[in-house]
């Protein structure tokens, strides 16, 4: 280990232990927050719309819940192995080839505490400090401030209606010939714009990031939730490819904080090593009902169908309120829309619309720092009911301002 | 952000997608190595002793499991604050009033996803890249790891007889008068070594720290288990001292992942948005366990009385079999005893007495890099039985070396 001087070593102490720096240098997410405060409305009372977090609002598979109350009844509750339990581990490996007709040893499926655990070990086991990891944006803010958190460099490549908002293997191409990237990560269906990248143009990416001998990192966690073409994983383009997946979203378990990487072989045992003292294990009972999930899935192709008929709401009402422009919506649970005929400001435009109209949903400047100020998004993961009634009251609402 | 150059840049890509150097430089934990080699030998048929890892072998208290089973039958398991339920973070706060006469306000508790997810956040939140962090040696090993993780620098002080194990204040303020360090972390009682550190101990060591305007983290995850006097929170001392704790050890709910953070109020907003990116929030079944496991604490008082036992048995047997040096087993469930006599290298020792006697302990190195080849790791968290057949083992074996 480096002896740091004494000097540049004093340089890095939190004066009269502040907060560091980086921890203080992470934005919030603004949807959370928005969500507490739609929280705290609904408690004092007000009847809130909530149009704000990527969360399904009905539970988890039967089998899932079932199989999670047997193993509770057990006690049985102790750790498991830190890749994961060897069954549910087999069991992911087996989606693959059901769902992909993709072949994944088991040995390379590791399951970690939601995306979230995923993207931090992945993150660890595939970048040196200081490296460079391409995302882009809009996208999901956790990229950002994990990367940043972690000692990375993100680097946001600005896509928009000429890429049919994905990011291609140009512009991943075109940054690490200005300066080199150790990655890129891509989500599709993507969160915030609902777009489902194209096989081909997936098949582009991967082949560009092996070229280049980048890392490809693929958060596929809105994988099941698509309206029209199902999406491709990147596993079929690249074999040595990150995958991120989770079963927060399609199989509507966000609170169990569960999900898996598939993993190139080499990077499973750093990855093994990573776990076992960062996490030690992911939840026991959640892994045990996710196992059964993946069984199940009446409930989430029922979801499916609601979200759905929710997403054809909004195409059709929003636009007669004056949205004239919403990202494609091929996937997840989001309509992404331009607000710039209202406000020029959306933050202050959610404010507003949540105070006056009790309608919560999230400002796009989580999303895209430059341009979000003209956007928000929409989740449409809640009740038919409730989006209608969302539509209804910004119908009301909109006039007024 | 600062753009490195291109020639740095290209020095921090892992090349042709290898691992990273800080992943692979990230040892790895062997008990969970141990554990999966005995789990590996117990499914073949082969009746193993378990004295390798450190978890309880009953369940949750009757009050979590049946508050979980409540949860989870209405289905509502979705994402909770970033921070943790209100109901919980009331209820943990509380117990500060109860367990130790100390009062904290609620909106310093952050319920974390175990103490490992405890941690990363509170890390990253004190500590600048590159900060010194003290840690005592011999001690748990994911300190280290962690901390190299996340691009801290850990700084081992070795402790012995003389401080009768304890990281004292004069060892911390030797260390930054070297070399500054940002903080320290100490743990009481402690893992492996079984210590509680007096309560005059902790209060000089909270006061150096706070004289030299550095961190004082505090692990008290073992806090409950002891079997002489009560370990003192560090809370009491330094009401600006970083607190972790967790259901695991003494609510036996391991492998539940659930923890939390007493934090002072200016890092629990920094601590806020790590958490929201990072991890979301905290498994929500287990959060709900926690707080009634609470309210019922005859299970784990239960289990403390058998570990009590236990420990009665491994004090007065392993010196009839000639282990001659036991460190203090004043708390957690611990032995950590001296094999010199036996081995110069207590990894091969401890190989050869799961495959030859079937019992498995955890070697030293784990704990000490310096020392550990002359210790080996007992826990007594498992059954009484178990225990005692893991005397008569060794007895056997021992003189066949």
């Amino acid at each position: 280990m480096t002896q740091p001087s004494r000097r540049s070593a004093e340089a890095l102490i939190a004066p009269d232990r502040s907060a560091s720096a980086r921890a203080l240098g992470v934005p919030p997410f603004l949807a959370l927050d928005v969500m507490a405060e739609a929280k705290a409305r609904r408690a004092a009372g007000e009847q809130v719309c909530h149009l704000e977090v990527g969360q399904p609002s009905g539970p988890a598979p039967r089998a899932a819940c079932e199989a999670t109350a047997r193993l509770l009844a057990t006690g049985e509750v102790g750790y498991t192995e830190a890749l994961g339990r060897p069954s549910l581990r087999a069991r992911i490996a087996r989606r693959y080839a059901e769902v992909y007709g993709v072949a994944v040893p088991p040995e390379r499926i590791v399951v970690t505490t939601g995306s979230s655990g995923g993207f931090t070990l992945a993150f660890l086991a595939a970048f040196a400090p200081g490296a460079r990891v391409a995302i882009p944006s809009p996208g999901y803010p956790a990229y950002r401030a994990i990367l940043l958190a972690l000692g990375l460099e993100p680097v946001e490549l600005a896509t928009g209606p000429s890429s049919r908002w994905t990011m291609t293997a140009e512009m991943v191409a075109a940054a690490h010939a200005e300066t080199p990237l150790a990655g890129a990560l891509a989500m599709s269906p993507a969160n915030p714009t609902g777009v489902v990248t194209a096989p081909g143009d997936l098949a582009d990416l991967a082949a560009t990031c092996r070229r280049l001998g980048i890392w490809l990192v693929s958060d596929e966690i809105y994988h099941g939730l698509t309206y029209e073409a199902p999406a491709a994983t990147a596993l079929a383009f690249d074999d040595d490819a990150i995958i991120v997946n989770s079963f927060s979203k399609y199989f509507a378990m966000t609170g169990w904080r569960i999900g898996w990487l598939v993993a190139p072989e080499r990077l499973v045992r750093p990855i093994e090593r990573l776990a076992q003292n960062l996490v030690i294990s992911s939840p026991t009972l959640s892994q045990a009902g996710a196992e059964a999930a993946l069984d199940d899935l009446e409930t989430p192709e029922a979801y499916r169908a609601a979200y759905a008929a929710n997403r054809a709401l909004l195409l059709e009402g929003l636009p007669r309120l004056g949205f004239d422009e919403i990202l494609p919506v091929d996937g997840a649970f989001y309509a992404y829309a331009n607000v710039a005929r209202f406000t020029n400001d959306s933050s202050a435009f959610a404010k507003a619309l949540l105070a006056e109209a009790g309608v919560a949903i999230t400002p796009g400047i989580d999303f895209d720092q430059a341009r979000g100020r003209a956007y928000v998004r929409l989740s449409f993961a809640g009740s038919e009911a409730e989006v209608a009634e969302a539509l209804d009251r910004m119908a009301r609402w909109l006039p007024k301002r």
